[in-house]
This record gives structure tokens, C-alpha cells and sequence, in this order.
């Protein structure tokens, strides 16, 4: 394919740095891990459509109560609280599309959402920033844009995130747009929009319009902009997270509906009901922005973890928080929709706890078949602190996986009988042709691990790989290149931000 | 079962230490993760007895000679070479049984070898040592001894693997004694027996005979001891190796026949070349178990990583690992026979690195249903280190998989229903009966991981998952408790010792 071998060509150009695998999208090859029978998820199908119907959600957004009262939901406006019929639950819910498109200012960078599509996402959200130098802080938008530079160059994200720290040094609310900024101008792949209100999604629609040089009903067509929207557990919605999902239907954008059920806090504390009480909030969610606009993009979210029940202290990446993970998927799938999982961890520091807990998510968001594994490089403490090193080794990690999604090919040339025959037994297969035409491709090089034997090792200064990963970062900073923007977007961008603060400070004042 | 309950009453009456999960027997409820289809694997199958049937494999033991000889097989005295008809490999592949059972001298430790059972063993064979406190130095005795005493200690371990560190300060041709006694006496559960040579396999058996006080026919019906034959890769099997066969075949144990295929160094540089390899090798060594005493059983052991190809070293934990224990489980199944993969890493120290690359085994490990993953807990720097940090910090994850492997139960109670009901919208579970019934019990509680926030876990001093793991080995180690042994049999154990060292010394004399 000549897309493709023009990709590799300029992947080499690139001036070389910590060695990365390229740019690509990944598919998963192996069929998911399935944790619970056809009959089990029918049976939480099930239960989860008896709580929508006898127990109900609160809904505290009066446009929201409309558009399910029109569907015919039973609708209490005095208790801002709806009851949903199963049947007009399930009908909205079926006219989403089982996989869609994101496509950024860069259309090469854009990436398929549903089926065995796995996308990894940079952290967004936490309120520190943390790396060996500096510290534990409050994140400011300086890490702001130098994390959104690392995800620019970090070949293995597909997608930026919704800024990876809250710059806590910019004024509330205009915030956003400089987030969004930073997201379209240093990074030209798919980023996150706050799904928070009505005009945090408009702004997120409008500049990435403005970006791509479309109109706002182009852009409804050619989906751009994603969406997080968390149900506020248990069975509450509230109002800027619903006027986000209406906001992002109506404008043709994805929403991921996804409800935080921590088991024992938020949620029953079996996993089973978590996840009863997850499928009900998520399908409630779901539905709404079919309703709004029957057959726009929509991603099923879970986010189902455990409490520490002697502390209350969410934990992340258990054994618990697997298998919600698997069942997810599961659930997902019996709707055809496109699934969203997370990379977590509830470690204090980049050490072996952060990583066990990743892998233990890692490993069960993709063969979950998540098609977006969001905080997917650089959480740490249960998502309060952006952690440069621990975004390193999380993207080691994710390319590890990536290549473990890289299907094993048998062929005469990889059986490599001939040179069996040829070394014979006792021989060695260093220099064999078989092995000269193969060695700087066969095997997947790292970033992070070292593998020299102990003595080298301890003569370079003994470094774990959180302070190797330190040295990968800021090499990579180092060697960020910015991609080209036409200088007349740059320009309607800046006059479109300059003329939303105004808006929004004169609002304000 | 009565049973189970007085293992819980014991369980409970061991004084308090470090959380953790009872001693148990883990069977993988869910589907294996298939690399290969079927066909690939006929394919790989095929290949690899094209490969015994052209090519063949040095045999270096002339009781093997003689053994393949009668049995058929083309073998070249002069050349100690034979090669194999498929139809004699084949045939005597399909007598070896599809499960059996191993019993220590404590019956209750019992473990199952074969289908979806899975078993978790301690490192086994490094030269090096590591603590924090210690550094990093030639093994002695005295760490083989810790090492085993934790072994015990530690219940997510089924067996104590064929010694944890080379006790470099005893004599090499006694060592074997040594620590086939420290086995015997400081833990009740399952030991490899080293499988070199006739001599350390009969040890071996004889004194499990003892400790259980039954005959050597006895033992043959009622396997105790299990070890691990490598093939010399490519395609040659040494004199010591195939006598372990042998012996242990004709004794009625089971040996583990593992081919050593790095691809790129002793097989070729692709990872399904190297798996042919492996298959062919394995099933030499698994056929002559069978030619020599048909149905004992056996088990299908697969070791296949590749080498950084920029330094020769071992790579483990990698991608390419992962897909290789996933397809080896495949191929071990085609020939119903139970499988041994292994936890793995190449990390010279307890860190982020060395954690992944574990996981990355250990997911492969467990989801290829492997019946025996050696090196479980301990296993550092390529094998070349025992490691007493990362023997925690191992069986904090293989305790986290054990927990991942115990099925949701889906029901009204787990569903909880009603407490979604009583909580309603915006409520908490924290105090409701459903959760007060269950919180004691209901998740995964760590023993490494410390789910506390920042600043508690900051006033607590900071301590890395790596730090935490020092307090608990030596926590464990001063809870350790030696499992009582009848002082007959302890005497009688005594005097073999002395009697075999005596006959050995004299030997070398």
C-alpha cells in the first residue's frame, strides 16, 4: 500500500531519538477474554433494565427531562427523576453505530472507533503534576503543554486526551480553550473535549472546525471532537453532564457515557451489581444522545473499580477492577457499541506497584477489546497526579502491547527449516542468513528496559526504569518538533480564543 | 466439604502477619488466549516432526540410543545422532497422560498437573543473591535455606521449584542433598528434583520415599517428585539430561522436557522457526519418557524468548515471550499434555521494569493455561539473581491472579438489587447491610500495595513498593513456623544424607 510505505519513509526521516515503534492503528487479533457466560450478561442486561424501570435516574437538567418525557420515559420534573420503559431504552440504544471514524486536523492521524479497534490515550484530568526533578505540585499550564508535547511525540497515542493536568495557574473559565489550543496546535492528533456544559463542547467543536478549515455541519458529518461524560453514581446525571451529551449529539460528536462504580462507595459492593448499576446509568446516557440524534456516535464507558474498605481510598488495576474491565467489554459488545476502559493505578510513586497495577489493566482493557484505553500513559495515584516518568514507562508498556497485537505469521520463512537444517545441532544461529536478513526488525525494541547484563548495568549508575524514563522525557522534549498549522488558522484561532474569553470575562464580571 | 472448612479454621488460627490469601488449588475458569489457529498449529506440528524425520537430534546418552533404537528410530552410534519416524514419536507421545497428581509429604499440599489447573512454583537454580540490605553476592546455603523457609511461608505457592539460589558454599557433588533436605524439611509442599543424571534423580526419590514414608514401588504409583530436562538447543540432548529422563520415566515420575530456544541464538530468529524447534525437541524428549515406561507422566515445557540482537543477551517478558507461551500452550494441548511456562524478566533491579516484564509473563502464563509457571516468585536479571524483594512483590501479582481467576458469581445477591433500591440516587453503600455483609471479604486485600493517599503514605516515609517488600520477607521470616515432621523420619532422612554423602565423597576420593 503506498500510504503505508510512505508512513515508514518518513518515520525514518525522523531524526532519531529513544527508539519507538511508528505511528500505526492497532487492531487486536485475539478474541477477547470473556469473564462471564452469554446467560450471566443477559441476566445483568436484565437487572439493569428492571432498576431503569422501578428505581429510575435523577435527571437534573430540564432539557434532558423534555427529550425523555417526549420519548415517553415517566418523568417526575418536581424530582427532576425519570423512569425508563425497557423497550424505549433498548430502541434508542440500537440506533448507534457500532464503530466510527475521529478524524483531527491531521487526517492521517485519524483512528476508528468499535471492533477489535484498540486506541491509547494520554492521562487527562489530574490536578499534580509530578516528576523526579520537581516534585509533587500543583499541575500548572506549563505541564500542561510540555505533557501535551510528550503525547505528541510518543508514537504509541492515538489520542491527547482532555489535557493531561488542570492548569491550576489559568483563570476557571476560559481554561478550557487554552487547553484546547495547546491540544490543536502542539499535537495534530484526536484530543478530548470537556464534556462539561453546553459551551465548553461548542468551543471544542468550533475550533477544531476552525482547524480543519470546515464548516460546523462538515464537521457534523466527519466526527472530530470526543467527550467524556461520568454519570454521577449512583443513578444521578447531572445538569452540564447531560447538556454535554445533548451538545455533542446534536453537533454529530461522540459522547462516552461512562458511569464511575466504585464498588462499595458508589455502587454495590459485589462487582456484579457494579456492574448492574453501571449498564443501567451507561444506557441511560446512551440513549439520550440517541435520542437527540438517532445514530450519532456514541461509546459505551466503564469505569467500575473497588474501595479499599478499610480506608474508602479507591483502588485501581485489582484483580476486582480485571475483571469489570472483561465484563464491560462483554456488555458492550451485546449493544455493538464501541467500548472505552482506562489504564489505572493507586500508586503513590513510578515503582512496581504502578506497574503491576497497570499491567493488571493494561492486559484487560485489550483483551477486553476497549477500543479507547484512556489515561492510558501517565496516570498515577487514582488520577490525581500527572507523572512524567510513570507516562514513559506506560508508553513502553502500551508498545509492548502493541506489538503483542502484531499477529505471529507462519510461512515457509518463518518456519525457517533451511536454516535448522543449516546450523544442525549443537550450532548457534547468530550468523545465519535467516537470522542476518531478520535481526533489526524481528524483535521489538525498547525504550524503557534495559537489558545489559548486571556489571554494565551497575558501571552506567545502576538506574531503575523510573530514572532511565526521566532521561527518555526530557530527551523527547528536547527533540519535539511543533507540527506546521497554516498561518491563517493559527491566526483565526488565536482571534476565536481572544474573542471567547472576552465573552465569557464579560459574562463573568 | 469438611475439608476445605478445616483448611479455613487452620488458616485462620496462623498467627497475623503480612495479609494473605489461604493456600488453595487454582483452576483458570476462563478460555485459553489462542496466538495461532488451528491450522497454524498443524502447520508448526508438522514442521517440526519434518524436522526429527530429516534433520534429527544429537542424542549424547547411549541408554537412549538403545532406547530410540529398539523402538525403531535411524540412529548413528558413531554420530550419537538418531533421526525419528513421526509415526514412533507420535505414538508414543499420545500414551502420556493428559493430568496426574503430585503429593508431597503432606497430602493436603497435593496439586494437579493438566487442564485448566494451575500451579505456582519459587525460582529456582540462580547463582546470585539480592536483598536490599545485602546487595547482590554468590548464593550460600544460608539463602537457599530463607529462601525455602519463605516458600513455605508464602501460600500462593504450590511448590518450592528445584532450589531458589546455588548453594556456592557447599560441595558441588552433596549440594543436591543438601537442598533436596532443606526442601523436605522446611516446607511440606512439592520440590523439583535436580534431573541431572541418574544419580540426584534416585536421591531425590528416595528421600521423598522417606519423608512419606512409603517404597519406592509406592512412590511410582503415587508421584512426588517432578524435574526439568533442557534440551542443549538447537537439537541436542546431553548424557545427564536424557539419564534424568530416563529415571525419572522409569520410576514413575514425571519429568518437565523444556527445550531452551532463544530465537535468534540457539533457534532461529522467528518466533514460530524457534517454536518448531521447540516442538520438535520437546517431543523427543517426551516420546523416550513414554518408550521408557508408557504412561508415566509428563509435561510439555516451553522456554521460548528471543535475544536483544544489538548485545546476544536474553530478552524475557517481551512481546515476543508472550506469544510464544501463548502458542507453546497451544501446541501442548494439540498433544493433550500438561504445560510449564515461567515468570520471567530481564530487570537487574526490582523496578517498573522488572514488574511489566513479569506481568507480561505472567498474563501469557496464565491465560495459556499453563499448568506449571516456574520461577513464580524470585526471579530476576534473566534467572541469573534470586531475588528476596522481588519474591514478594512476585507473589503479591501471582496472589492478584489467583483472585482474578475466581469466577463472578452472578445471582440476586450479587446482583444486590435491593441495595441499589435502598441507596437510590445520590445515596452511598458504604453502611448498607448488603455491603456491611460483605466488605470483610469482598475484595482482593494486598500485601505490597498501599492504597493510602499522598500524604499518609508520605508521613509513613515513602517507601517504594521494593521498600515495602523488605519488611515483609523479613516479617515472614520471622513468622516462619517449620511444618512438623515425625522425628523417625527426620532420622531416617538424617542417615541417608550422611550415608549418600559418604558414598559420593568416597566416589571422588
Amino acid at each position: 500500500m503506498p500510504e503505508r510505505s510512505s508512513r515508514r519513509r518518513r518515520a525514518r526521516r525522523v531524526p532519531s531519538g529513544p527508539p519507538q515503534l511508528p505511528w500505526r492503528r492497532l487492531k487486536n487479533p485475539y478474541k477477547p477474554i470473556e469473564v462471564l457466560s452469554a446467560d450471566q450478561i443477559e441476566t445483568i442486561h436484565d437487572a439493569s433494565l428492571g432498576v431503569l424501570e422501578t428505581i429510575g435516574v435523577d435527571l437534573w437538567c430540564p432539557e434532558a427531562m423534555d427529550i425523555f418525557a417526549a420519548a415517553g420515559a415517566e418523568v417526575d420534573r418536581a424530582e427532576r427523576h425519570a423512569r425508563f420503559d425497557r423497550g424505549l431504552i433498548l430502541e434508542a440504544v440500537a440506533k448507534a453505530p457500532a464503530e466510527f471514524t475521529l478524524t483531527p486536523r491531521n487526517p492521517e492521524r485519524a483512528i476508528v472507533m468499535g471492533g477489535n479497534n484498540i486506541n491509547f490515550g494520554l492521562v487527562g484530568g489530574p490536578a499534580n503534576s509530578t516528576d523526579l526533578d520537581r516534585g509533587r505540585r500543583s499541575g500548572v499550564y506549563e505541564d500542561t503543554l510540555d505533557l501535551i508535547r510528550l503525547s505528541q511525540c510518543l508514537n504509541v497515542l492515538h489520542l491527547v486526551g482532555a489535557g493531561p493536568v488542570a492548569p491550576t495557574d489559568l483563570p476557571v473559565p476560559t481554561r478550557h480553550l487554552d487547553t484546547y489550543n495547546a491540544c490543536l496546535t502542539l499535537t495534530d492528533k484526536v484530543f478530548n473535549c470537556s464534556a462539561f456544559g453546553h459551551e465548553r463542547v461548542t468551543d471544542a467543536i468550533d475550533m477544531v472546525a476552525i482547524a480543519r478549515g470546515i464548516s460546523r455541519d462538515e464537521i457534523a458529518k466527519s466526527p472530530s471532537v470526543i467527550g467524556v461524560v461520568n454519570c454521577n453514581s449512583p443513578l444521578r446525571y447531572d445538569d452540564p453532564m447531560l447538556e454535554g451529551i445533548i451538545t455533542l449529539a446534536r453537533n454529530g460528536q461522540p459522547v462516552i457515557v461512562t458511569p464511575f462504580t466504585l464498588a462499595g462507595a458508589m455502587s454495590p459492593v459485589t462487582i456484579v451489581g457494579a456492574l448492574a448499576q453501571q449498564n443501567a446509568e451507561a444506557l441511560v446516557g446512551i440513549a439520550l444522545s440517541q435520542l437527540v440524534n438517532p445514530g450519532v456516535p456514541v461509546v459505551y464507558g466503564g469505569f467500575t473499580s473497588n474501595v479499599d474498605m478499610k480506608s474508602g481510598a479507591p483502588a485501581f488495576g485489582t484483580p476486582e477492577y480485571a475483571k469489570a474491565v472483561l465484563a464491560g467489554g462483554q456488555l458492550a459488545r451485546r449493544y455493538h457499541l464501541p467500548y472505552r476502559s482506562s489504564n489505572v493505578n493507586a500508586s503513590n510513586v513510578v515503582d512496581a506497584q504502578a506497574a503491576y497495577e497497570s499491567q493488571m489493566s493494561l492486559w484487560s482493557t485489550v483483551m477486553g477489546h476497549a477500543n479507547y484505553i484512556m489515561h492510558g500513559a501517565g496516570w498515577l495515584e487514582g488520577g490525581l497526579t500527572a507523572s512524567y516518568e510513570k507516562m514513559i514507562i506506560d508508553a513502553e508498556m502500551l508498545q509492548m502491547m502493541a506489538e503483542f497485537m502484531q499477529p505471529l505469521e507462519v510461512s515457509d520463512a518463518t518456519l525457517g527449516l533451511d536454516a535448522i537444517a543449516d546450523v544442525g545441532p549443537g550450532g548457534h544461529f547468530f550468523g545465519t542468513q535467516h537470522t542476518l536478513d531478520r535481526y533489526e526488525t524481528a524483535f521489538y525494541q525498547p525504550m524503557v528496559s534495559d537489558w545489559r547484563n548486571f556489571e554494565t548495568w551497575q558501571e552506567a549508575g545502576s538506574l531503575t526504569a523510573t530514572q532511565r524514563a526521566n532521561g527518555i522525557w526530557k530527551e523527547l522534549l528536547a527533540r519535539y518538533q511543533q507540527p506546521p498549522m497554516d498561518p491563517a488558522i493559527s491566526e483565526e484561532l488565536d482571534a476565536f480564543i481572544a474573542r471567547r474569553k472576552a465573552e465569557i470575562n464579560a459574562q463573568a464580571a
